[in-house]
């Protein structure tokens, strides 16, 4: 028995009756099904911010922004995915595009959702009626099933990428999906968001929220509080202390305050900072990672490739995909990542280069 | 903005710049890729044991079994997904055939497998050196990255049921593959494995087994035990207690006796049976769900249509799609489902109909 | 500042102040306070059955069991806990007896209580309105706040072991007692209990019983499972398999179906079989452990002491006393400790000697 | 049979070889043993600030600390508990005095230990050799087997309190002690710890530090964040929204980022504040509490009796008593619990009174 194509005229017509009875053999295919490492068909791949943010604008001079499209978000497409606008089989990026004074309508769905903003301010997403300020390095979420809408408050336009499982979430026919109001809920532009104030005081729970909750309660994290995590462990680093995951190399991952674990059931957030000089051990990881750099700038190494990359730039890694990452002058990174599914059902696995 | 075709030029040379740019937008087909409620491309579909067992029967006449093609299995192919070997989205299910005193060769992959025998005996899986013999009603497992071969000792051919969750894995690119010794590398015949007999003692574990393990350490689960635990709930409503899910309904779940919870990560597996007259509440769930009449004979309803089945014959209910089952003379079902992805990403629903 | 006593006059009228204030130094204390391994008031020692049984007779013959005393348990009072009915300062072991056509009547507590009965058979334990048999080798469950009687329906008396936190819960003040029914709330004597038939299939949860229970909800661990599950590790070690924790011992702990781990949230129980010829690993535990001879005989090594222990015997090794057992003939033990009570708080440590 | 004392011979002869064989009858005394609700030998007490700290300073003038006495910690003594120095059955609260450039030499013990600062500054904990900043309103771990000492660095005594496990931990017979540096490891004197600078950033963790930690790898809960965090909930609660456990009354817990439980094993900690007129429900808890007074001034209510409380102030409340809290001016308090033993047991209930 062998993968290789039937010949025989029996061998034929039992073909030919799997296919009237749906039916469909193994053996002549399990070498693509079952491959030996996985091999996806997405592709690693970059997309510069300069030729993503003139394209919003134009779709924002093209295309009002409303309910039915629902959103101005435009999608990183894998090249090696045929089409379709996923940037790896399971995740979504987009940038999303909001003109002066415009109003993205209230909705919700099973899919989870974040926004991370490389650049500007002045738009409010209100989340189950609570308005959470947009600002440079902050990173919102929007679980799935919160009410959410967007409104831009400034006479300038902003734009953003957004994240979300939708890919794993068509895949798996598990969504749901519900309109809601076609404003804004609450039109206030509070510096800070209700969820904020209740939530972020580092190691601290309110008595009114000590179940476990499925996702973070937390509706945006702040740059500030990032960027300081980063800059005490690049320190510790200097006074001789462990800090980092590797040296010249500081890392936080965002997570749900009432687990300890990641923010949202399918999707992982990092944000990580590289020293002038830096290079990362090579690595390879199953589940796929997309990483969008916010400062700096440096050279990404995929698979035999590399790419220089700087601000705003978005990399995607598919799953198994060897990467690195070394800068001259130092660079800040966000980075997503489907790490939740591949964890918690058991597939995860992780090689590290020995070397520098 | 709405979801209907561009026109303008502009329009269309923004288009056409995002397809250059790998770029995809998300009102043009939101509609499609988030739809209100799970709107599976797969359909709900019933193969009937006498065309998959001849044709089984024609395979193990044509095609040799042996390494490379690893497997004489042949898949249902679930007939809304474009000919491709997936029963759902997410979960595969082949009948596979032994012929007398053939080997299928060793190998092991993260996909988790399972075997459901709804006829025959005389084979033996090799699981990690352990042999399993395998006869009707058992359930056998092996779990990601467990070494595995079958080997049949008789002169009659022996046919079961494969249960994987190869799709998820090919979807996700989670998967490895590997191949292990060509012949079994423990060709004894016990009547139980050695897994048996440390393990299957109800409530009791083994004291070099007290860790937590990711899929259950029971090699298989034998007809006897579910059989009997199924009486028992019949009997006990019968005496007037609360065993049965619902009136004249009995079943029980299959788990892994370190947790208490499914037997792997990504596959739920459960056996019910239905008194005469029974008639099952309607329900509609998230995630998919594969039966196999292993006795009697019932009618399925699957969204609006029905199906008489009977003895060995498969049937698929995919994501959200409502169905019920009626029997006459009962009727006894085994049931694989994708629900362990669906619950630990917290995607799950269920609706079921208050009425009879 | 050393622990000694004072003298100076400023210092007593310190001291006497602190008195009057209700405060107390912990300079004068702290090596009786905080010592530098568990340093147990409990000795270790060793009650015989020859003695045990005949007391537990009189105590029939002269003292009547109903409502106010509830209960013909005579405890286990360690001869270093200065008199009261503790076994350890955790646990309470006691030999209860009913006579013939006795009735011991319902109530309920947050205390967890099991039986374990050596000899004997007659009796059926009620919980919750559940009938279970007593029979030599049965482990019997009755956890925290479920209702439970006792009758003998025999002619003969019977006696058997009561396992309690009583000493933990009413030091730590988290109890609670109802009194129940008079008689008995179900009076009937099936061979088995209604739970078991739910519950007593191995890897087999019942639809009805999905949810994550506090305690096991098996009413009854019947010794033939015990027996064949201890057979077999002995018989898989002969074969040259890895089954059983050190030469020439099997052990099985007691689970709770729903989660993997102990039977209830404070008592462990475990039963151990040794070969003629073993001689367990010396060992130290933090927490606490009592063991009844079941069967053959064998010698204790507690401390620096020995003892010969035959059929009955109960055996007390407080936390952090040294112990091994040998034994020419072989042995089968009962052993039930406070392990959960010291692993959920993670004190739990253990050390286990190299040599033989 | 009742519970009344023997008188017959026979039976007096019986109890008196239960004696002699070291056993104790339940039916004497199961009404002391197993009462109808938690019955705790602890009393509900206060002891005032104003005369705990006049006799930590005549300590330090009378005791010096150092090796063998460990620390210069004067415990309160429950009322009840006949003079040990529990504060509770499980929970030990003193007061530790510092003189001017005095240290406390470095130990580790199994005992998880917390401090409290109710007023001044100038002491660093150095914690496994982090210096810990000491200041009003903080709240610092030593989780159990951490080495820990402390100095002080100025001209002026300071005090605080210390809250542990030691009751319980005797109790037990868990307790393991081990000496240390008779210095500190690390003289600095930083404001905020390496610990802190690592960990404390809201909602973002260390890719140093993603394993499930069993207590808290913060140091330190700095006064500053547990202000703002409470101010915010009355803030919120002033401006309509769900922020407050009830009318007025302000809570945080401290918690475990790396699970969202509690900050060590046996000891919940809070911290409350009421606004000026308001009034707590009145509850019982399975469970002993301890509070401190830190700014403000109430009036509790403990079973039948009331007591103003003012700074400083520390009150005991043993489990089931009924409690609740008035103040006219407005309160802020410090609370500590042995709440993880008793859910992670399942022994907790809560009655919480309807009315204001």
């Amino acid at each position: 028995m062998t993968a290789t194509e039937p010949v025989d005229p029996e061998l034929q017509k039992l073909y030919d009756d799997f296919e009237t009875e749906h039916l469909n053999p193994l053996w002549t295919q399990i070498g693509d099904l079952m491959p030996m490492v996985p091999t996806s068909k997405a592709v690693p791949f970059v997309w510069q911010w300069s030729t993503l943010y003139p394209l919003a604008q134009r779709a924002g001079d093209l295309v009002p922004v409303g309910r039915g499209g629902e959103r101005r978000a435009i999608a990183l497409a894998n090249p090696g995915l045929g089409g379709v606008p996923y940037v790896t089989p399971t995740l979504w990026a987009a940038i999303q595009y909001l003109g002066p004074k415009e109003t993205a309508p209230e909705h919700r769905h099973s899919q989870n959702a974040f926004r991370f903003v490389v650049e500007g301010e002045g738009v409010w997403t209100v989340v189950n009626g609570d308005p959470v300020a947009m600002r440079r390095g902050d990173f919102l979420l929007t679980p799935g099933w919160n009410f959410h809408g967007h409104h831009n408050e400034t006479d300038r336009p902003m734009a953003w990428i957004d994240g979300l499982d939708i890919p794993f979430v068509h895949y798996t026919d598990t969504g749901f999906f519900e309109f809601g109001s076609d404003g804004l809920t609450d039109e206030g532009t509070p510096d800070i968001s209700r969820s904020e104030r209740l939530w972020v005081h580092p190691g601290l729970r309110p008595l009114v929220g000590l179940d476990r909750k499925t996702s973070s309660p937390i509706a945006c994290y702040r740059w500030e509080h990032t960027d300081r995590a980063l800059n005490e462990q690049l320190a510790l680093e200097d006074e001789g202390y462990a800090a980092t995951p590797e040296p010249g190399h500081a890392a936080v991952r965002y997570t749900n305050p009432t687990t300890g674990g990641d923010v949202m059931p399918t999707i992982r957030a990092e944000f990580h900072r590289l020293r002038a000089g830096a290079h990362t051990r090579a690595r390879r990881d199953v589940g796929s990672v997309v990483f969008q750099v916010f400062d700096g700038e440096g050279r990404f190494h995929l698979a035999d490739k590399s790419h220089d990359v700087t601000k705003g730039d978005m990399i995607v890694v598919p799953s198994w995909v060897e990467w690195s990452l070394e800068t001259d002058k130092g660079v800040d990174l966000f980075a997503f990542s489907d790490a939740p599914i591949v964890e918690r059902l058991h597939f995860n696995r992780t090689i590290i280069s020995e070397g520098a």
